[in-house]
């Protein structure tokens, strides 16, 4: 893991012939101290919260809040708390001069980058979190996840003061929580959601794909190749979502390396479960590929 | 009760020759709008949360206000949330335009006023909570009190975005509660905590008071009597908390009307029991007395 030693510092860079600078800050004080600077100059705030190890998925997100900001500021924090035991926090994989260079590179005015201890300091022991929405899919069996997410983007966004901030549709149930959590809490931030970055493949970006090796490919691919499947079976009118689970589920079966976790067709408000498609309806995928563990998500319906 | 019919609404007065004006918001959007506004024009808000029915307790935490104020702002908002089953939701006392002509009379620029359903629309699911501090104390006969105090305050932090707020000592806990969570999810507000308000005969100012007879008053003065007397045992060497609290419980259980909900010495910030005062200690205590709840607290060492 790379330790952050400095408090803040200015790196200057030169692209297409413009010179700027990145700011990274690690203390809440600081960077509350900035976002009323920039707050005070008439600059609006978008805020995209990462956990690091960046790849084209964050980068798609950084350029389209990039679109709507004077000042993008990039989180990049492995927040411990949305890990439950046996996951892999330690293990999680992070690169922060890396991350540091494509932040800049992509035009982010600043990086808030805290370590743990500034973020939850002792006796820390408030926590946000909803009733019925972490109880669905991912929640199922990482019970503490969606509570450490919730808590976390509300301090981020009570640190970062973002006029908006940008989410991604991968992880589609974070997103949910966080739109109803802002509604809920009347926080003043706009949300916007990204669309999957995908590889060239159709294998959703994610940190966690570092953890494939060569041989996992195919049975990762079967989460895409399952989504299109799903998504054209409604289109051919199949209207029993449990139908659409069965067929999505033997073909991810049908690699012996994946183990599935849960293959579900939901309302995209509530995520319930659906039974027919008669509206709405998205298909939600988590799968167990080696040390992964992969999820993915489209609109079917 | 009374039913708020105008989204808002402009009252002039005169006082002390001077003409203003106080505006009664009902919505959380155009508080937010009105809250920008006032911010752009570089004011500073302070909000005293309350929940109506105002005495010289509330009028005192407003006057505090006032001080750092340049727009005061008072919410008044019977909040559902911090209420238990078969506590006195439904009878808590009311009295809007009374409370509107107090508010304009201490020079509150506006009142916040939303009704229950525009705090907690069809849908609403997210709650603030704390981990330890909560299960001390009120806590124990009032378990989802805290967490409903902890999410409308965020809330309304949120709603009303104040520089400060002001909560009064006699709800202790409450400011101790407000106080972590403020530092733990990094809410940008000050907190201020008003000394308690007492009647001539020293029982603390409550809305609760309605609910009490002239021949409940002399239980109802147990409770300031015991604090002065653990004040005094505490003053004069006595180090055993345990002592304290049964002299304070004895004073208290003269009275035949009065039923003890609990009477403890804490650590003031943890709100753990003490066992010896060997530094900062505070006596909580909460009696029923007819059909008022009352509590009171006092630093005795």
């Amino acid at each position: 893991m790379t330790s952050i030693r400095r408090c803040f510092s200015f790196t200057f860079y030169e692209t297409n012939g413009e010179q700027g600078a990145i700011e990274t800050i690690t203390t809440a004080s600081a960077m509350q101290a900035q976002a009323q600077t920039l707050r005070n100059q008439g600059k609006r705030i978008v805020l995209v919260p990462t956990m690091g190890f960046l790849h084209e998925g964050h980068l798609s997100l950084m350029r389209l809040g990039l679109a709507h900001a004077d000042a993008l500021v990039v989180s990049i924090f492995v927040n411990p708390t949305q890990f439950g035991p046996g996951e892999d926090l330690e293990a999680y994989p992070r690169d922060f001069d890396r991350d540091l260079a494509l932040c800049r590179d992509e035009g982010a005015a600043v990086v808030f980058a805290p370590q743990p201890e500034e973020i939850y300091p002792a006796g820390f022991q408030t926590h946000v979190d909803l009733e019925s929405l972490p109880k669905h899919l991912c929640g199922k069996s990482r019970p503490v996840h969606f509570r450490g997410v919730a808590t976390v983007v509300t301090k981020l966004f009570n640190i970062v003061s973002p006029h908006m901030a940008v989410f991604g549709e991968k992880d589609f149930q974070q997103l949910t929580v966080i739109r109803r959590m802002v509604r809920d809490l009347n926080l003043p931030v706009g949300i916007l959601g990204g669309p999957t970055f995908r590889e060239a493949d159709g294998l959703a970006m994610s940190s966690r794909n570092a953890y494939l090796t060569p041989a996992q490919r195919p049975a990762a691919l079967s989460l895409i190749q399952s989504l299109h499947l799903a998504r054209e079976m409604a289109a051919n009118g199949e209207t029993d979502a449990r139908r659409i689970v069965e067929a999505a589920t033997g073909m991810i079966n049908a690699h012996p390396e994946a183990r599935i976790d849960y293959v579900a067709v939901c309302n995209p408000q509530t995520l319930e479960d659906l039974t027919r498609l008669d509206g709405p309806a998205r298909m939600f995928l988590a799968v167990r590929v080696g040390r992964a563990r992969l999820i993915d998500n489209m609109a079917i319906n």
